[in-house]
């Protein structure tokens, strides 16, 4: 399936415009909509401060159901008190009014709304109501509606984000299909910005909770550009049955089933976001292993991922791997330098607490490729391991975040 | 006294030499000396990966005295196991000699090793042993001495650190004075990256590490230039007595006197560090106010000052506040977002959970100022502050970074 977008799946329809609210007259307003109420779970930033869409996302999605999603690139409404909760209560009511209007029939609870872009600012209601009169008209399930939906999601991203996979439940074929956002504030923990998957299996709302937990845990959380978790951030599954299979029940094979292929989707995606970090000219993938837990992996695999000196001299594919095991060193996991073990690519760089015998030049020649895989023992004498995908830090980081106007 | 540097102290003697581990041909090996046993305290990195010269450190710290410290630049023999453990004794026990010889008589104990630059490399010990023998007959009390020694430490620092107070305790005039180095790899935790104070009070040894503790604290471990806490930090005081006060014990008006005059040099030298932190074009400083506890005013005032978006934002002059708050709202500090205030300079920007009603420019111009004032109420009802110097982050800490060639 590869990157066939999120139209791909049953009963989905989405589409995106330019309501007016960047200046650079790309796309700011995007719709996606189930043609039959899904259930639904999603998972959101752990920042204190969320953006007020997350507040009213946070409402919605207790009852289990979301028929659509609605979103504006541009201005995050975050940090903009009582007016930016109207305001992205009216993005709902409005968008459930115009859709069943058109035939799918909505409350204002079964609209998700969501809001990236530049925080402290008041949205522009007047462009979004217009825009989402006009944008519920031209919505599809064509492989370009998909596409176009990918897309207006954007901020500084330069690719958009999508992934898709299939599997047979017996004899029906389910297809799970997503896209995402994120370039820069990206340090997603419980959430990423801005993540979509439609799904047409047919599954309760309690083991599609428990499966979007899982997953995030293992691909979204694991993902850092600049370790700035943003007010924003929120993933969200919407899964309409319309695959008419048996309907899936935690614990179930059929749910393991579901849930592998919603990882591989989850994990495509962010991959991607690392790779398309503000930025970023390399892929840079962490391993950590030997730790004490899991916890202490991923704080280490964190502080290794987060280190400007490790991402400037990845960017520079100078083998200077003193940085990698000292951002471990200072993480707050168990450690023990002795016995820790770093590998760069394949090759050892340090082992027993001391540098061996490799030739610096090809350490540098692994570290001039695009992909660079770091993998670090801690020597903790544990179990604990976890996988991060993060970039490199470059000068382009700089001037894309040093001029992007408020 | 402002910048007379650490020979402004009496009994003290100081130097550098460049003896071959650099190759740019810059001073690499710098000497100070108390000409008679000095009361001393030291802290120490809390990385879990040490340099070789902090564990010897830590051990001859233990007795409380010191009368010099050798230190070399280019090389900080760290991850070198038992070989770079031989090495950093072999410094302290030739200085220990080749001074003992020159009628300054100290055993090897007496003698703290300092290493700084890349990690994973062997000291070159014989280019050492030469310069050790060469430079301690090149040692001197004078200004020039001084500024030698503070520039011998340097590596990435564009500039020599110093800063230099007295006071008077009774009839007696009191003089501290210091230098540090640190641009790169600096956030430090119970230390900074090379720090030595000297003064000629007569303190006791449980006295003097009172206040060393204390004042590090709110100096040393308030800054930050990239949150990558050094495998070699070191901040050591050694009081020589020469002053003929009567001995400082804890607790009396006297200790509280020498604890604020420490406390006046190591806040001068903290700020520099952050203002000559690398590829810095901005002074940062960031308050945190309202805070349930000391401890979360520190959390959510580094996470402020180490976040990438943040430290580009006002690297560009941007008024884009919002990544101030949301970097709190991340830090784990308790934070009350609708109660919160935050001021760029002395404009508020956010207040009661939104927007005031500023002009943009106007906060503009204050951010694109040298020195950045930052300050955050959290809203958290307590009394917890914190103050960290932090600076921007530009194209040159990248330049700088990733071609640093090991």
């Amino acid at each position: 399936m590869g990157n066939r977008s999120i139209t791909a799946v049953k009963g989905f329809l989405a589409g995106a415009m330019h309501c007016g609210i960047k200046q650079s007259g790309k796309p700011d307003l995007a719709m996606l909509v189930s043609e039959v109420p899904a259930t639904a779970a999603a998972v959101f930033t752990t920042n204190k401060v969320v953006g007020a869409p997350v507040v009213v996302g946070r409402e919605h999605i207790k009852r289990g159901i979301a028929s659509a999603c609605i979103i504006n690139s541009g201005c995050a409404n975050v940090c903009t008190g009582k007016r930016g909760l109207i305001d992205a209560r009216e993005m709902c009511e409005r968008s459930a009014e115009v859709l069943t209007g058109r035939g799918i029939t909505m409350q204002t609870g079964e609209v998700l709304p969501f809001s990236t872009g530049v925080i402290g600012h008041f949205l522009p209601m007047d462009k979004i109501r217009t825009g989402i009169n006009a944008l519920a008209s031209n919505i599809g399930n064509s492989e370009e509606h998909g596409e176009a939906f990918a897309n207006g999601i954007l901020t500084t991203d330069l690719k958009i984000k999508t992934a898709c996979t299939q599997f047979n439940l017996g004899k029906r074929a389910i297809t799970i299909a997503g896209c995402c956002k994120g370039s820069g504030m990206i340090a997603p923990n419980m959430a990423t910005m801005l993540a979509y998957v439609a799904t047409d299996a047919a599954i309760s709302p309690s083991s599609l909770r428990t499966a979007v937990w899982d997953v995030t845990d293992s691909t979204f959380n694991c993902v850092t550009v600049d370790q700035h978790t943003s007010t924003s951030d929120t993933f969200a599954v919407l899964a309409n049955g319309l695959a008419e299979n048996p309907r899936i029940e935690l614990g179930t094979s059929a749910w393991r089933s579901f849930s592998r292929a919603l990882e591989s989707v989850c994990d495509s995606l962010a991959r991607q976001i690392a790779a398309d970090g503000e930025g970023a000219t390399k892929l840079v993938v962490i391993h950590v292993t030997g730790a004490a837990t899991d916890a202490d992996a991923r704080r280490a695999a964190m502080a290794i991922a987060n280190s400007p000196l490790v991402k400037t001299a990845i960017h520079g594919g100078d083998p200077n791997w003193g940085r990698f095991v000292s951002a471990a060193g200072y993480s707050g996991a168990a450690m023990n330098p002795d016995k820790a073990h770093c590998q760069v690519g394949k090759i050892s760089v340090f082992r027993n607490g001391r540098p061996t015998d490799i030739a610096l030049a090809d350490v540098q020649a692994v570290m001039q490729q695009h992909d660079v895989h770091i993998t670090l023992n801690l020597g903790a004498g544990g179990k604990g391991t976890c996988r991060v995908y993060t970039c490199d830090l470059s000068r382009e980081y700089i001037t894309i975040n040093a001029d992007y106007h408020t």
